[in-house]
């Protein structure tokens, strides 16, 4: 994608010195655009963990870098095995970040230890190449979608309203995004679409990302607070769902940020169509009640109690909005049992939120 | 209630100086805790407008005193009837406000000009006075409702969870509140309750009323994002959901804060017990169809846009969450539906929110 007509991955490796990692520091966005660069397992392992890098995806692509940053350091059986065990384990819901783990892993134990660091660039670059065309495929598919819901609208009303919730646009994956994949499709494709931004609290990743990468695309949209989607949809002011997942399971229950669930609910009380978008690494095969086998993570009471924005100046501020002496919970993400998922889109089509509907797209899982 | 061991109510009028209507300044809660004086019909809608004072019961109640406060300037028949459709529209989706506003007319049109101002200020008062007894009765039905949950609970698990939106306590009435007010009976009979309170964006009144509110009484509370408690429920976290309402229909629906409904959604698929607590002026018997026929207040975008609380000195201070040029829009109600509230709990008791229920305890609105 572009930021101001330059064209960007939302991670990459300078080819010339390897030795550094870059991604954008997610937590300065919308206020401030800046690139950060990792050299070692631990920064890497510490943008992760503070949210620097985010997106199921991304953070999977990103650790997998992480991996031949710590092999430059030592690339023995031991130290592979321990550092690829700490990155693993940095953040418990997404299961992009496990899977692209255990693929470097196993590119990897058969090699070499000499070989490992090459190797391991050259895989952490084939986990973003091929996340890059698993997400331009998911957006055609959704174009599909977005396509038919725009040729069925009648009379005057030809804009297709889309809500999403948290961001699974192009800054939570390598390119593309998954949920927004298809609306930059249908908005390059002439298509008058409008999105309702979900503002995703407590880390507002919907009010901060989603809107700045919709603006920055001239993408239509309205950010909205979270409580807002029942009332859109019992209005007739939202025409499709679509989020993005940190887990699917084998039955199609799905893991997101959290508050999905609710908007999930609404879809469903007035027959909107709720899609997930996700490239198949976000499957757990091993898992098939959401509900009750996903580790949901329980992140600080601050991202509760603190807000962060910009200032009157522009500058980067925060302001507490409990009074002090109140506790607060965090769970990050929330589980949406398949029942309520319309269907799920993929790099290889569409298929019902089921395990066959899963499987006849992945039938190698079976 | 008492704050600090000092008895207040959330309005009130020194009877040595009636030219002053005094109430807290419900933006500067938890930061502070400042008295606002109103001399003049415009100083009571703006502080009405502004939700300096809020929650449907109490603008009611002070809109009654703007009232008497305009009459002492012009108490003819005219002046009369147009500062109270001037109060009555300030804001438009609380009853109770037009309600006060037309007991007050009702009461006053027969009167000669020179006796309104008296009877204003007693009218208001006995407003005010019914509002107590009301909520104090809501809340006696409402420990009942508490008292059962706690009885039935068995092991080592016999704290009450009870989740609220927005802020219905004390503050947003005359006294004791409409769903707090069984809160605060249980905590004082030595019932083990524990509030979740849902920060309830864009205004926050959860974090920052009821938070404020319950830790003030020192009754146990954890301050959520408003996208939890379908994650809480789905783990059967909450025991019970309790409410306050702006309107109720004739049928039961019920409008409340924004996301009101996304709880009561997630209520019913987890067979979560989903009260809502009301004074019975608070319905509207004109009205049945909620989501066609309340009309639901668009506030400013810039609730959205900003956010407010302390900053790390504990002054005042708001942070922008949003990309500047990226639009908002704010509904600040929404309608939940008659068919997912368990029940409604008035000053009379508890009944079916359907017509025949209401109608049961009502009779003389057949």
């Amino acid at each position: 994608m572009k930021i101001d007509g330059v064209p960007y991955r939302s991670v990459w490796v300078d080819e010339t010195d390897r030795s550094t990692v870059r991604i954008f520091d997610q937590t300065r966005i919308p206020a401030t655009l800046d690139i950060l660069e990792l050299r070692t397992r631990d920064q890497v392992a510490d943008a992760i963990v503070t949210m620097q890098v985010r997106g199921a995806p991304l953070i999977g692509a990103v650790a997998a870098y992480g991996l031949a940053l710590s092999l430059r350091v030592d690339a023995s059986d031991d130290a592979m095995e321990r550092d690829a065990a700490f990155l693993a384990a940095t953040r418990p819901t997404a299961i992009n970040l496990r899977w692209a783990i255990a693929r470097m892993l196993e590119h990897l134990r058969p090699l070499d230890p000499s070989l490992r660091v090459q190797a391991a660039y050259e895989e952490a670059g084939r986990i973003c190449d091929e996340d890059v065309a698993q997400n331009e495929a998911i957006g055609r598919h959704g174009l599909g979608l977005i396509t038919q819901i725009a040729g069925a609208k009648t009379g005057d009303r030809k804009t297709v309203n889309i809500l999403t919730h948290c961001n699974a646009g192009w800054i939570a994956t390598v390119d593309w995004g998954t949920a927004l994949a298809p609306i930059y499709m249908a908005h390059d494709a002439g298509i008058d679409v409008h999105v309702w931004v979900d503002e995703t609290r407590p880390r507002n990743q919907g009010a901060a990302l989603t809107a700045w990468e919709l603006g920055r695309h001239g993408v239509r949209h309205t950010v909205v607070v979270d409580n807002a989607g029942g009332h859109l949809m019992q209005h007739g002011m939202v025409d499709l769902v679509i989020v993005g997942t940190d887990r699917v399971t084998r039955q199609g229950d799905v893991a997101n940020k959290i508050g999905t669930y609710l908007k999930a609910l609404a879809a469903a009380d007035n027959n909107v169509p709720f899609w997930v978008a996700l490239p198949s690494t976000t499957i757990d095969w091993t898992v098939r009640d959401g509900v009750a086998e996903i580790p949901i993570e329980e992140r600080s009471e601050a991202e509760v109690t603190m807000v962060h924005g910009v200032d009157a100046h522009g500058n980067p501020a925060s302001v507490r909005v409990t009074p002090a002496g109140s506790a607060a919970a965090n769970p990050a993400f929330d589980v949406t049992p398949a029942r309520l998922v319309t269907g799920l889109l993929t790099e290889r089509g569409t298929c019902d939120a089921t395990e066959a509907g899963l499987l006849s797209l992945f039938p190698e899982h079976a």
